[in-house]
């Protein structure tokens, strides 16, 4: 198979492509409300893509949101059923003039196409529907039963999901979650991981005298609104790195000496990462590496600011409000509730006189491990050595895809984490961009997965 | 001659009020380079304005930046000559959806008229122009010899008066200067004010990774500019709302007994500010009343900050880079170098591993006190007296006018700052307005100053 299967790949290989700049040009962007028409369009064309492949049952559900895609190839009897996840919606585009070509005018430079959802999903979600499209025109079937369910509103916190996967069990009833939005650990390195990390966040409000006042009347004789959030929020987190909110890392999971030796096994250049950041030093909780931290060790991150004059020059102004919004990244087994409301007692019990603050939940997601011995991972590393030719890494990550817990706590879906981006392809920041060799490559590799499941599965 | 006068002002209300509308439509926001035109527009108006007053040697003089306005009438022979300062620039106009009528339309409602620059200075400088101009056409002469100095730069700290006055001494000579740029204590108390706050202040940039990053993939790995920048920010202040910056403290005269004991007599009422401003409660630097904490000692603000994503929604980011903008208000005898570099320090000292800081410099200007019982200091109590019919205050004021500093360091001038704006009409914010009953009274208050001047610069 793997040589008709490459030269297939090979001979498609400009007309995926075109066909992928005309997704990517659509401006997907759940966050803002004057894009839902732009979703929604992008629900379409996925449907129509879908349809085009050979699949299914092609529907655009809608939500209280965004829609779900839903598309199935439910001819392999007896086989295992796949449930692939993705998402068709991607993050706003600011700031717009760090972008060396527009976010939604596709441009493929140096063997990588740049674009806003290049590689964060529309560009793997692509990926798979390609796949199916590849097995069933050249092998007329596939090994395995799959469903596809791509959403809309994964960047603000899949919102609508749980409650539509709770009303269609039915329709998305599967043995494994196969899931392409995590990176590969480095150029060169497939990936399989087993874990990620869950979110919580808030914006905090604060709000001081009715409206601005000028700093020279009033300075030293009332409480400054951004003094005040500045002490708030510099006091969730101490010199060492650590997350000084009460409670915090009661619940988390210690890493396993097992854990820990497998992440030093894979070498991880902290001194490259440092030097492609440009930063001075890499910095983080005490007493644990770049790896430990970014993946098993939970975060509180202020992702926005903002107060007073921002403009040109000086305005000597006590502002009427100030505002940040702050998200944390949590492991097993904190929970998101509990961690909003210790966060929200922290800036309580820390808030400085002279000034009332506010709160705004945003939508959360639990953190996530699955059995790193499960044969559908192993199945997936095996796939990808084949693709690649090299031995995988097996990972946990930092990010967070919310339902994978929805799909694991309402479907009991084992999951499967099998990117193609690459760590530095500056997802949610100006000149995302997907290296084409993983698109080529990741094709086979997901091609081949259908029937290393199949067996790895078979043998259970 | 008073109930001539004031038949006069009467007589010639409606027009003057339709010539200040004129003037506060121009846009001159200095801090802006896309208005240079209307600054200088702005200036264009005020010598067409001194021309019809009947002053003389009316001149528009460029400097390094926006011009100053020069005019004069130095026909009263052997009399004191005064130089009066304003400035016909303003603040910008943001957050514009706060403004109840259009900055730059001018709106009179309940006495007031509504307008970015109404008080702060156009109003004020306008008035000066009026009084003279109805002397010089009820009497015929002025009982002292007068020199208009109006600059286009107040606002962004004239940066270059300094180099104009030291060039203009000699046309520039007088014995006394006179600013109407300091606002009444509170309506009904009109004020004569003997001392200002300096200013210093800088912008700090704090630089991390060289793009964004996803905070999943990133986040707790990687030092974020926003924890760095609140972290610093918030090393400045302690929670007794004392400035932790070392050495901040150690220039600063310290209240007299008779200083205090003269605030005290105002009997301010700090809980109608807490009110006004609907605070839960006022706060400053421990130990001190509020009229202390503003007129007296010494302040950093932070003016704005910046960083991140600050859109609707949430945005899972770990920025590149946070900015904040911070002034402190200074007494006698800080020097702003000094404290700028201690305050450079300071952020050196606590800066975070993982980031880098730099900093840009405002413009600065030096605190000033004038003699309380200087004879030109009582002449204008005794005016405001008459005018008003109640005793005027003494006091000193919280703001920063750096030039005042300028003109007595280099033309050896005492000062009289003799506003009429009142504390809550919104300098700096939305919805400036400025009463037209301070308009009406004061315009005397100005008539009857210059005959007062006279007599008591004579007795000397």
């Amino acid at each position: 198979m793997n040589k008709q299967l490459k030269k297939v790949l090979q001979s498609k290989r400009d007309q995926h492509l075109e066909e992928l700049k005309a997704f990517l040009r659509i401006p997907s962007i759940s966050a803002l409300s004057e894009h839902k028409q732009d979703v929604q369009q992008a629900a379409e064309w996925l449907a129509q893509a879908l349809k085009q492949a050979g699949l299914e049952n092609v529907q655009v559900l809608p939500t209280q949101g965004h829609p779900v895609v839903y598309a199935d190839w439910l001819h392999a009897e007896g086989k295992p059923t796949v449930l692939i996840y993705g998402h068709y919606d991607v993050q706003p585009v600011d700031p717009l003039d760090l972008w060396e070509t527009p976010p939604f005018e596709p441009d493929i430079r140096d063997n990588k196409i740049y674009a806003r959802g290049a590689s964060d999903d529309k560009g793997q979600v692509f990926m798979h529907i390609k796949a199916v499209e590849t097995l069933l025109h050249t092998e007329g079937r596939l090994p395995v039963n799959i469903k596809f369910c791509l959403e809309g509103e994964e960047e603000i916190g899949s919102p609508n999901l749980d409650a539509f996967v709770a009303e269609h069990q039915e329709l998305l009833a599967a043995d494994v979650l196969v899931v392409s939005d995590t990176p590969m650990l480095e150029r060169g390195k497939p990936t399989v991981c087993y874990g990620l990390r869950g979110l919580c966040g808030l914006q905090i409000d604060v709000r001081g005298p009715k409206g601005d006042l000028h700093s020279g009347l009033f300075g030293g004789g009332v409480q400054n609104p951004i003094h005040a959030l500045v002490s708030i929020l510099d006091s969730m987190r101490n010199a060492q790195g650590q997350i000084t909110v009460q409670g915090f890392y009661d619940k988390v999971r210690p890493l396993t000496e097992e854990e820990k030796e497998a992440y030093r096994a894979l070498q991880f250049d902290e001194e490259q990462v440092r030097k492609e950041l440009d930063v001075p030093q890499l910095f983080g909780e005490a007493g644990y590496s770049f790896l430990e931290r970014t993946w098993a060790r939970p975060t509180l991150e202020i992702n926005g600011i903002y107060g007073g004059f921002q403009g040109e020059g000086i305005k000597t102004v006590l502002p009427s409000e100030a505002h940040a919004k702050i998200t944390c990244r949590l492991v097993p087994e904190q929970d998101p509730d509990e961690i909003a409301r210790l966060i929200q007692q922290h800036i309580e019990r820390h808030t400085p006189p002279g000034v009332t603050v506010t709160t705004q939940l945003f939508d959360k997601g639990k953190p996530f491990l699955t059995p790193f011995d499960h044969p559908a991972i192993q199945a997936a590393g095996r796939a990808l050595q084949q693709a690649y030719g090299v031995s995988p890494a097996f990972t946990r990550m930092g990010g967070s895809i919310p339902i994978v817990e929805t799909f694991h706590s309402l479907l009991n879906l084992p999951a499967v984490l099998m990117g193609f981006g690459l760590p530095n392809e500056n997802f949610h920041a100006p000149n995302e961009h997907f290296h084409l060799e993983n698109f080529d490559q990741g094709l086979v590799a997901l091609c081949y997965y259908w029937f290393e499941l199949e067996k790895a599965l078979d043998q259970q």
